[in-house]
């Protein structure tokens, strides 16, 4: 299949819930990206982090390859540091080559279930 | 009515919730599409499934009526072959004429309820 | 302020949860439209109701002052019929001049909350 | 890095949930608006809180730095006058330069969560 979407997207409303309830990892709170790549070659993304209160951190890189989603807890990116929790951040995602990115919400505190999801921004 | 839409539209962030709570069908965990056709021709649509460790699934095929919504639970794709619970994928539509097309999700875990709907990305 | 928005917006996603729990109306499960018109003029809005399993239905007519947004709850359009509760519908609205148009949802079943909202698909 | 995003956004479905169940300010119901600049200089955003029943009131005054994200609660503007709790509201967002808006809910009446979060409509 041809590349499908972007290679410039925003998500500009990321927070973690500080908190979670539950068996983990399945019911940990947390924030993820899907990275659709529907091209036959790998795509390599490079995301930079937004702080409120300070300069913005990365690279982080990540690697999907051809044919495949790729959904990435924020909670994992560790390297060059982990994102902290309950914190607004944004993330920016540059791409090697035209992507699909959507950005998950789960928050499992007092006990039960709340989440969202919703397209990043594409830049032409 | 004119056709509205587009016909191709792409959605990166699905993910099946593995667990339902209450009686089904109406609370079975679930994730759907809804396909408008606002114009007085059928249309044909072709779906291809995306995973995160191996290669893409379809064509899943589907049909709708002029002047009609349909929305079809994800979890009812079995041909060629079942999306998986609990797992990542992705979808790409593609349709004979514009479309609108949305996805929506719905968990019962835990008792509760926690649901969300986004549209999937139009490509031009 | 100048007019903003579209003139034609969709929403593929409807359906309004069949049951409720907690008082009415501020706990009714329902769903909404919300349009926002900026400029100084009145605008008159169309709405087309599209189901799964019979022919469109409409004109819905709404009437929307200048510089004031309404959010209107789909239970209440009952002229010249009214919309279903627990089945699948699609909208598409036409406007005299620019709007932006929303589409939220609340579910009360369970004793619990679950809320989403999404933009409407703006057609050019 | 350049900047991202539009100079005009706009949300129309605005509710702030009228009631909170938990310890504030964490688990407070509320509404909020995400900016991101990418930029390396600052921005001046002018919002602008249209309602129901009467005239827009604005302007509201942001100032966002350059290289990052701010997150504002729609329950603290509060100058010229505050958004009223449980009441229809829409929003218009002015920047000087391009930045990208998300706008997000929480609900935390009846004991649970319930959450929302969608870009904004940019207009260009």
């Amino acid at each position: 299949m041809r590349p499908l979407g972007a290679r410039t997207w925003v998500v500009a409303g990321g927070r973690i819930p500080p908190d979670s309830e539950g068996p983990e990892p399945e019911l940990t709170s947390r924030e993820e990206l899907s990275i659709l790549n529907t091209a036959a070659d790998a795509v390599e993304l490079t995301l930079t982090i937004f702080h409120a209160d300070r300069d913005p951190v990365g690279p982080y890189e990540l690697h999907v390859e051809g044919e495949r989603v790729r959904r990435v807890r924020v909670n994992d990116l560790i390297d060059p540091e982990a994102v902290p929790l309950g914190r607004d951040y944004a993330v920016v995602v540059l791409a090697s080559a035209p992507v699909v990115v959507q950005h998950s919400h789960l928050d499992s505190r007092r006990g039960g279930l709340s989440s969202y999801s919703t397209l990043a921004f594409p830049v032409e």
